[in-house]
């Protein structure tokens, strides 16, 4: 029989040390009276901030200038397990040079279409893991 | 070598159709002037609606109010493929009784902090697929 699950708060580092062995999550940013626009983005971690590549248009200026929350996860349907982190921040178009000063490389998986790069710098980092101790 | 991945614009159908293969979305909800409220959620399908559990108090509350965004999705690292669908739409708190006449089950990992259903009618669904052709 399943133990009964319990829902843990982690602490930023854990949040950070999860994040960092993943590599795709979700932007979600407002829009107008609509519904967040959420869209999954192939990421990396830059010292604490989320760096992911974009599409320049609407999607991109959307980022920019509203608050933005990130969210990556991992789940275990066997055990019904899991964590999910969120981070919230603003977010910025980086230049090709910052990235290349900072040795970062990050391919999307949709490569052509995703030219741009945006720095997500948090402010609010959060994250629940759902364990089962043994009983 | 790995092929150009191409980007597909997925059809109503299909996108319920990889839905229905995931048990974990994420919902995102508008939250005054700050970032989206994001939170996974476990789900399932009713008749193109999707189904879950939300703890009573503040987020069902703002769940119930605005516009909502869920999404799945599922990657393959390896060969750098994957799908994301998005719904958007209104929610609503249904009844135990409406999920029992319609016969639904649905766990959530974090069983019993979650007793409240919601079910979220679309008004928009969309998805994108990302493929490598052999080239």
């Amino acid at each position: 029989m399943t133990a009964e699950p319990v829902v843990e708060e982690l602490d930023q580092d854990t949040c950070l040390e999860l994040l960092g062995t993943r590599e795709v999550g979700r932007v979600a940013v407002a829009r107008g009276s609509g519904p967040p626009h959420i869209v999954p983005v192939n990421y990396t971690l830059l010292r604490g901030s989320v760096v992911f590549r974009s599409a320049p248009g609407t999607k991109l200026r959307e980022l920019v200038k509203e608050p933005v929350a990130f969210e990556a996860d991992s789940w275990d349907s066997a055990t019904r397990t899991g964590w999910s982190v969120v981070v919230e921040g603003l977010a910025y178009e980086a230049s090709d040079r910052e990235m290349e000063v900072e040795d970062i490389e990050l391919d999307s998986f949709a490569e052509r279409q995703n030219s741009r790069w945006v720095r997500l710098v948090p402010t609010v980092v959060t994250g629940r893991r759902i364990v089962r101790p043994s009983s």
